[in-house]
């Protein structure tokens, strides 16, 4: 096997090149970080960097996406929407697993959830077939059929993020969900706990004071 | 298998915060940052997460020290000692397996390497013993008592790192290699290429004007 073929002692031997190559596919990781990377994992025991190769190995034969929300799991239902304490009238859609981690965190929230795995960019070519909104219009339908007190979805909250991409998906979900007899809502705008007025934008401004409460 | 042992719907599932675990162990790669590299693992293809398990795997399988230089190698020896090309005569001793790809890919050597896996740091806990010294000094003593020419070790260059570890190192193989009846030399200090005077650091000023030449 010829592991250097160009025969350039300046180019890294080709498993070294190769791990490089795959690290740097991932998001955030440049060419630079790459080669360090790589390097410490060249320099750390066998042990050691079998424990991330078999970690992501690990990861993908037991994760699976729950077949009610949509969230990444290692059982479906997963345990959130096999929880008997959640309140199963409301669905929050959120885009990515991590949102729903977050969500959880801060325990604004004892609904359940549905995982649309991105939002819509037509400019990166993802349109609305390839988000998980079809699942989502299965659930309202098997809710709607539903004779169980509580189990009737009333509520969907759109939490898409506050950019282009996640404004438009909220949109064009509000606008599918229409036709439905459901309360569609998003999670409200306005000043973020521990920031400054003069460096709040205009938009987020504007939409504090359309949001005003009483006191 | 529980593996969501604590039942908190805000923690990942166990293969997740494996996985996030473990990439949390890389250096660099903050919480946040492990985070976003595993939700990005979960959500591309079996396929091309397994690329880089596999990467990691064929890189620690293939990867060798080079009984001549230590530098990493698919081969023994590897390229670089076993090309007929290079001046046999003299010997590089870097710090780390990068500083060989740096220095080759600015050309500026041709003859061989040494690679210490390391730099002499007591409050790291390394000490002289931690680093390729020894095989150096072996590989001084097979030069001596080789009777081909050109293949006599002449002169040692010592390239470790401008910081307080590599000095450091520099002043005590420049020490112990002082017995030898061989030239020991260091990288010349001065003002780096596109450097701008006014920001250049005094001790580099210092070593520039020590250091200057005849035009």
């Amino acid at each position: 096997m010829n592991f250097n073929p160009t025969g350039n002692s300046s180019s890294p031997i080709a498993p070294v090149a190769r791990l490089m190559a795959e690290l740097h596919k991932l998001p955030g990781i440049g060419p630079k970080n790459a080669q360090r990377l790589t390097y410490h994992l060249v320099s750390v025991s066998n042990e050691e960097a079998l424990a991330l190769a078999k970690a992501i190995q690990f990861m993908k034969e037991q994760t699976i996406l729950c077949s009610e929300c949509m969230n990444i799991t290692d059982r479906d239902p997963c345990s959130i929407c096999s929880d008997q304490g959640r309140d199963k009238s409301c669905i929050c859609v959120v885009e990515e697993p991590l949102d729903v981690l977050a969500l959880e965190h801060s325990r604004a929230y004892h609904g359940l959830y549905h995982v649309l795995h991105g939002a819509i960019s037509p400019g990166n070519g993802i349109g609305p077939d390839e988000l998980r909104i079809r699942e989502l219009l299965v659930r309202l339908e098997v809710s709607e059929k539903s004779y169980l007190i509580g189990h009737k979805i009333q509520e969907i909250v759109l939490a898409t993020n506050p950019n282009l991409e996640g404004e438009a998906t909220a949109m064009y979900l509000h606008r599918i969900l229409s036709p439905w007899d459901i309360r569609v809502t998003h999670l409200a705008r306005g000043l973020t706990t521990g920031g400054e007025l003069q460096y709040t934008d205009e938009t987020t401004l504007v939409r504090s004071f359309q949001g005003r409460q009483e006191f």
